[in-house]
Parts: structure tokens; C-alpha cells; sequence
């Protein structure tokens, strides 16, 4: 754990990969004997809980400008950590179903580049439709 | 577009980093004129759109085996892009709100480590209890 | 179906019960075979698939007005198929677990009572605090 | 909230409009001066919050039987708790938005019936399809 630590100070100014992030939270499940639990339908499930604790941030607040003006650092720390583990559960959900996310995420934006070419649309469509 | 898809082509096989898909995503509304529309709450909506859009895939299908048995490679690729979907929203939500999702992540892993101490946990908990 | 139909018509003045929606679901499982797919989890993420087209009809709106001031009577109609979907899965949930949501719902409107009582707070709790 | 202990207790064994849950829970927000922050996006972020709770339940369990083999009764009454929280939310945004959420659901249901006529269905398909 204190090497843990030591490692995220170090690593705290170069940019983090999805491999890296991957690699930590395998290890770190195997290393607690959580594997048995991460099946593909769980860590969903853990995702939808994530996901909702992210919208509870959000849910009274009315509109939010871009940059969060007027949030205090503590709400801001409480967003960091709901978006962390939104991710943290995506990647692994990514991981247990065998599949590579960030070369996943590079196709995707190409596709939806040739899907949305650059003129004036009107407003902005789900990349899912 | 075709740039980006050599690009694509050319980064293939390297690892992805979040600030490089933070950065074409940025680029990509950008170019397309939505960053008026990316406000985080309409992110936030996005991104549930998309976990709604994940959690289909799934929802018929009872439990699932690590690595997918028996499912087919359109439907492998399906669930690709519902989960970059996902993290695509997610990047960009944390950029509208000017947080660094990658280092976010690595500090969450480090307060898990410290919570989660390595012995036989008989079950996990969740990161955000 | 046809009997369905005179029936929906015949009781379209009329209150509607959690227990009636729940009897006519059973039945529209039960005659189409799809009891056996109507797992716990497997309803679940019908339901947050749901929640995800929910989500999606607001995603790129910003602020809505309570009335849903200028939308289209074709919005408002999808609309309340996405509302609806999100609620015929909650109550077959709430049927496959043996749980009964109606009274559930008053309970826990009693509850909340006592957790929230009548002062001028500030802001709202969420509910599941 | 003494009354309507009582009134909930005189109701334990009626059956349970949505209309009446929608009537108590305008009156709940209303008497705390919660309606002011019941904007329809305010309320679908509180329902996401409340479908993570939800979910959070289901997340470690792995397949789960019909009718919860094996919970305890306080596993079984939190459930009834996130189930409740989900159903009070969806009818309060659909009270904001102005709509009918029962007449809307038994109109869904005639429209399911449509959609799937009876015979021999493999699979069951995502009412939204």
C-alpha cells in the first residue's frame, strides 16, 4: 500500500492509460480475492450504482456551468471520486468480457466521425442512434 | 476524417491515454460546433443514455461468463461501442467540469488500496460505500 | 388482444391500481412465454435500459420547465412510453421478488414523513439518505 | 405525520393508486417547499440516484431466484425501500410534466400487446425496440 502510494505520487504529473488502469485493478482485485465476484453482470450492476451516486451530485443543482463555478473543493473532490469509480467499474466490466477499451474508444470516435462530418448541425445527436 | 482515421490506424497498437481521448473529443465538438450543447448535466444524461444502452445488452441474457462464451463477434462488437460510449461521455463530462479523470482515477485506486486492505475480504463492498 | 384493447378503453376514466398493472403484466408474460427470461436481474437491467431512453429524451435540452413548456405532442408521447416502460419494469421487479410496490410506496412516504418533518428546510435530501 | 401514520396504517391492505401516490407526494413537496427544486431534470437525475441504489443491492449477488430465495427480511425490506424510492421519483416527474402516468402505462401495455401478438416468442425483446 505505502509503495501504492509512493507509485501514484510519482506517476502524478504523466497521463494514465486505460491499460495502466486495467493492469492496477486486476491486480488489485486478485491480490483481495474479489475475481470470483467480478462477473461480467456484476460489475454492471456496480456501474449502474456508481453512475447513480455521480447523478446524486448533480440531482438538485438545477443547470451546472462548464468548470462547476461556485462548487466548493469538497464537492469538487465528491465528483472526482463518483467519476473515478464510474470509470474504475467500466474498465473492469471491459477487462472481464476479454475486450480492449481504449482501442475500443479510438474506433468508436472514428465512426462516429464519418457518422457526424464536420457542417453546422443544428444540435448534436446520441452517437448511439 | 480521413486524417483522423490514418491516425487511428497509426495509434492502433499503442496503449491510449484519457487525455488523448479527452483531447479528440474535444476537438471532435469543436470542429462540429456542440460544445454549446455539452453542459455537464446534459453529459451526465448522455452518459446514462449509454449505460441504459450497455445494460441492454445484458438484460435478457441471465449470467454471463468471464471472456463471453458463446457470444458472437457482432455482438462482441456491439457491446465495444456501447461500452466506449460510455467512457465517452464520461471523459468529456469530466472535462466540462475541468477535472483530470485519469489522475482522479489513480488517487481513487490509492484511497481504495488503503481502504480495502489486502486479507481474505469474504465478499467485496463497494468502492463508495 | 382485441379484448385487451375494449378493456383499456373501457377503463380510460378510471384510477389506476400498482396491484392492476401488475396482474395484466403477469398475464402478458405468462401468455407470451416470457416468465422464464423474467429473472430478478434480468429485469433490472430492462429497467435501467429503460431509464436510459428516459434519459436520453432530456439529454440534450438543458433546463425543462415543469409543464414541459413548448415541447411537441409527439415529445410528450414518447415521453410517457419511456415513463411507462420504466414503470412496467419496476412492478414486474417488484412481482418476480414477491414484493408488494404499492404498499411499499406508502411506507415508505410514512417514513419519509418522519425523516423530513414539515420546516422550511433549505434544500431538498434525497430521500435514501 | 401522526395522521398520516394512521392513514397509512387505516390503507395497509387496500390496493394502491398511482394517483393517490402522486396526490400524497405533491402535498409531501409542497408542504416542505420542496417544489421550487422538482424541475423535471432535477427529478429524472434524483430517479437515477435511486435506480443506482437499486441496483447496488443486486450487484454482488450473482442470479438471483424469483421470489429471493434466502434473503433476509431486512435485505427483503431495504429492497422494498430502493423499490419505492425508484416508483415516488418516476411519478413525481411525471406529475411536473403534466402526464397521466397510469393512463400512459395502460396504454403501453395495449400497445405491448400489439407489438408482441401471442405465440411461440424465443426471447423476450426490450419493450422499447
Amino acid at each position: 500500500m505505502e509503495s501504492s502510494q509512493r507509485e501514484c505520487v510519482s506517476v502524478a504529473t504523466k497521463d494514465v492509460s486505460l491499460r495502466e488502469l486495467r493492469d492496477r485493478l486486476a491486480e488489485f482485485a486478485k491480490l483481495r480475492g474479489w475475481e470470483q465476484y467480478h462477473s461480467p453482470r456484476n460489475l454492471l450492476l456496480a456501474l449502474v450504482g456508481e453512475v447513480g451516486e455521480l447523478s446524486e451530485i448533480f440531482q438538485w443543482k438545477g443547470e451546472v456551468g462548464r468548470g462547476l463555478p461556485n462548487w466548493s473543493h469538497s464537492d469538487k473532490e465528491h465528483l472526482e471520486e463518483e467519476l473515478s469509480d464510474v470509470l474504475l467499474y467500466l474498465i473492469q466490466l471491459a477487462d472481464v468480457c476479454g475486450l480492449d477499451l481504449g482501442q475500443a474508444a479510438l474506433s468508436k470516435i472514428v465512426k462516429n466521425a464519418k457518422k457526424y462530418p464536420i457542417l453546422n448541425n443544428p444540435t448534436p445527436r446520441s452517437f448511439n442512434n
